[in-house]
């Protein structure tokens, strides 16, 4: 059976379904009450399918049922002729007169199922599978068959199911806010805009997309995107745990602004008030203080930011580490195996670059099929550049800049491009940023106190994590803060955790959405994140 | 070498040191400058050591030092004779006329370093180690040396080191707000309080720890708890990974309170307001309806109780998870693997214990000898009991509880101790509880609507999971809402998820400081959290 025709019948509600389903067994009574000589009249309308289909209800675990189901992905010309259960969602429905055809959806893998009608499957089975409506979620019992031309439109193209049984498990509303086709459709480029105007296929916008985000994580590409997310948090972990790394959690609701009193969120504490943490930094920064040498610690972060960018929100993930060093902050270190310790952050990404590449070729593959991009390019050892030299490589290509001026974003973006033409490497390091440019209690450049031992992390032209050697002596930072005009007040505990000796330490903040945007090439934020927040967005 | 004597030296300020070293820098350029005949007159000055301490002023990162270090923990009889440099606290020290007697502490493991006057230790040297205050960070070159008699004051009994060179990395500053020893001390016991009252040695109170969280998180003891604390996280983590669940990122700034308006914290958001997740729920679910099927997080929830118990916190960490499954939440379920619904919940809780007990022994008996308990009993396969079983139970001890009404905690204690005593298992699931007392998303059980698909979780008698099958019918969702009179117009976007098809489903909530808490026997939460949060706290 090659891909079906594209009819569809009109949908019914849940309600609607239900109905029918109840009159079908209705029927069916009436028909046993009649006894033999009703039979015969009503030879037309008797249902010998009615066993065969219907509505469970509300699966409220009354009742165990042991059936055996297979998942979509498993159904394959391996299992061909085999009978099989399999539960998944309604992608596609078409019927035309007597043969009705479902595409049926389980995450990111599809299956073709066939329906005819003969003296197993009635005509009203026909017309009450006919009726069910897309996203409905359906329990299917049917007969593996292998096919000889391939259903292009499925992933499971050698096979088709020959349903015996239908029944709908939850319904969905008839009416979606959004199509899953549509909101899988690959975003036309401008050439192809120019092109072909009129017959353009619906693409569904963001902010469509985000309003009926539970929609919208059905397809493919949100299902991948998600997955190398994950996928980003794992490596992250398991590096760090095998190079001794300890995960500690780091309190969100704080009693001063973690990183100076702009862009933070006030909360109401019961009769006082609070702020919502910028950043873990603060209490990794305590953690190592307290001797955990080498720690990181994955959780929101908050910035009241008003920036309405592709780039910004105003919750995001925070992947953050700091570790203890001896001496400086590029030695090598031997903690359980040698490693160096700016060196270490950005091997990290590297490695985690690899990792993905190598277990998520499927989803990259599948957000490429979405939103097409070049392929992360990056280095075995990772660029390290120093910021004078980015500074000089911008001057020779025509960008006027002063010395301790920081990146603009655009700016950014065009070093981005510069180093990926003379480097060959969408990942790269800045180190030794202005000392101007960095928050308080970045460890300045002793041999130019212009400078300061800290650095930027760069994918596809992009910051993606900032870090740096801090200040572990209670004296400079007390001296720091006052030169950046910090309340001293405020930060007195912070301030004081480093009073009792302190080993030198560095460390980094990684944001997990631009790195899952960035490694995917994706336009937008947003859809690196599941529930997006932004100046205009806190729903769903 | 035995245990040093204990003598202590004046302490000075990280000045006075600097000072000190200065000074003997400055007498040895005029030693130089003076040339030979002042030598012989200043030979009573003249410092032979004066290369071989000091201090190093801030390290800044000015200089790579390609020092060898090793860990204290591999300072034994392997390496004995050998010369090494180590970096490490100076937990204690004693020093007395001609000898210094230092305890280097690195994390949880210690080694006694002694000093004698000689003809390479000068007595300016001398003077000056003696002057280090306690938890300064100091490097030391050594000779490791077999001792005869076992030092029972440090981890490491076999072998002591005798310092050649010693420098100060970071200064504490001489005046500690507490001692780590104090700090360490296993609390008397109300027998051994009443029998010494005199010669008690001071204990540090919880309010002092917290204060002073950066010395109180130095303990063998924090140190060991927070350990633990990341394994239950990396269990809880690698076991769901095995059943192939995903893990999500669920946002903490919301629109409107997930879990009903009471307890809930307001954030300023921009110009209007929004609120902080007293839980993931919402969106663990949404996750469940956009086909991830089986999910987990991990992060902060909030919760504006007023409540200054030992067990309670204003913000903790939960750990989450969802699963869609077939027809019953206590079904077997086929995936990577069978397992049961809820009983995957409590198998991922005993696994965990399992794999705790095995994994951190060391930690555990650490945490034992300050904070005394019986180790933590579980059995097997998980303890299950219905909720009516429960009460009838309590109801045989004398308790008097209706059918319907919910456990207080001194009764959910009592039941702790009687579920020991007949099952001998500190764990156990309590499933069924009354439909009045759970959250309005509850699925009721269609058997006896007097009652509902829900369960908790106790370690020792303490609640520290609250789990269900949820409602995945809008319908059914938006009359439950409104018996609870809940607000539907917030809760919009929530019912909306539940519109387009969702598979039944269950999950639980479980809070990481309490699981620490209780499978380690501690008495209050705070001593699981690394910066805890109450109603009175929400600093360091």
């Amino acid at each position: 059976m090659a891909d079906a025709p594209e009819v569809e019948a009109p949908k019914l509600s849940k309600k609607e379904l239900n109905k029918l389903a109840r009159k079908a067994k209705k029927d069916e009574k009436v028909t046993e009450k009649g006894g033999n000589q009703q039979q015969s009249a009503s030879m037309e309308q008797e249902d010998y399918s009615k066993d065969f289909y219907g509505s469970y209800g509300l699966v409220n675990s009354s009742e165990k049922k042991e059936l055996n189901f297979l998942r979509v992905k498993e159904i394959n010309v391996s299992n061909a002729t085999k009978d099989i259960w399999v539960r998944g969602r309604v992608h596609t429905i078409r019927s035309k007169g007597k043969n009705c055809f479902i595409v049926l959806r389980q995450g990111v893998y599809t299956v073709q199922i066939a329906m005819f009608m003969n003296d197993k499957i009635s005509k009203q089975m026909l017309k009450f599978v006919s009726s069910i409506s897309k996203e409905s979620i359906i329990d299917v019992y049917a007969t593996i068959n292998k096919v000889e031309t391939p259903i292009e439109s499925c992933t499971q193209k050698d096979v088709e199911l020959l349903a015996q049984q239908v029944f709908v498990v939850s319904a969905s509303a008839p009416k979606l806010p959004l199509q899953i086709e549509d909101a899988s459709r690959r975003a036309p480029t401008d050439e192809e805009k120019a092109k072909e105007q009129e017959n353009q296929l619906a693409v569904v916008n963001l902010d469509t997309r985000l309003d009926n985000r539970v929609l919208d994580l059905r397809t493919t590409t949100s299902h991948a995107i998600f997955r190398i997310q994950a996928g980003v948090c794992n490596q992250f972990r398991n590096i760090l745990d095998a190079r001794g790394f300890i995960e500690i959690m780091a309190p969100k609701i704080i009693s001063a602004p973690s990183e100076g009193g702009a862009n933070v969120f006030e909360v109401s504490y019961f009769k006082g008030s609070a702020y919502l943490a910028q950043s873990p930094q603060l209490y990794k920064q305590m953690a190592i203080a307290g001797d955990f040498e080498k720690v990181y610690t994955i959780g929101p972060v908050f910035r009241a930011e008003d920036s309405n960018t592709h780039r910004h929100m105003t919750e995001f993930v925070g992947l953050d580490l700091e570790m203890a060093f001896n001496f400086h902050y590029h030695e090598k270190l031997k903690f359980y195996f040698i490693f160096q310790v700016m060196e270490t952050i950005a091997e990290v990404l590297t490695q985690m670059f690899k990792g993905l590449q190598e277990k998520y070729q499927d989803e990259i593959a599948a957000v490429g099929n979405q939103y097409p991009a070049e392929p992360f390019q990056f280095c075995e050892k990772p660029l390290i550049l120093k910021y004078p030299d980015a500074i000089a490589l911008l001057r020779e290509n025509g960008i006027e800049i002063g010395d301790e001026d920081d990146l603009s974003t655009p700016v950014e973006k065009f070093l981005g491009k510069l180093v990926k033409e003379k480097y060959s490497t969408d990942f790269y390091v800045l180190d030794k940023f202005p000392l101007a440019v960095r928050p308080f209690y970045t460890m300045p450049d002793f041999k130019d106190k212009k400078y300061s031992n800290s650095y930027d992390m760069f994918m596809r032209g992009e910051e993606i994590l900032s870090g740096a050697q801090r200040i572990h002596d209670a004296d400079m930072l007390v001296e720091r803060a006052t030169h950046h005009q910090v309340d001293l007040a405020k930060i007195q505990s912070y301030i004081d955790a480093f009073k009792y000796g302190c080993p030198p330490h560095a460390g980094g903040g990684i944001g997990l959405e631009r790195v899952t945007m960035l490694f995917l090439g994706l336009h937008n934020i947003r859809l690196a994140s599941l529930f997006p927040r932004d100046p205009k967005r806190i729903t769903p």
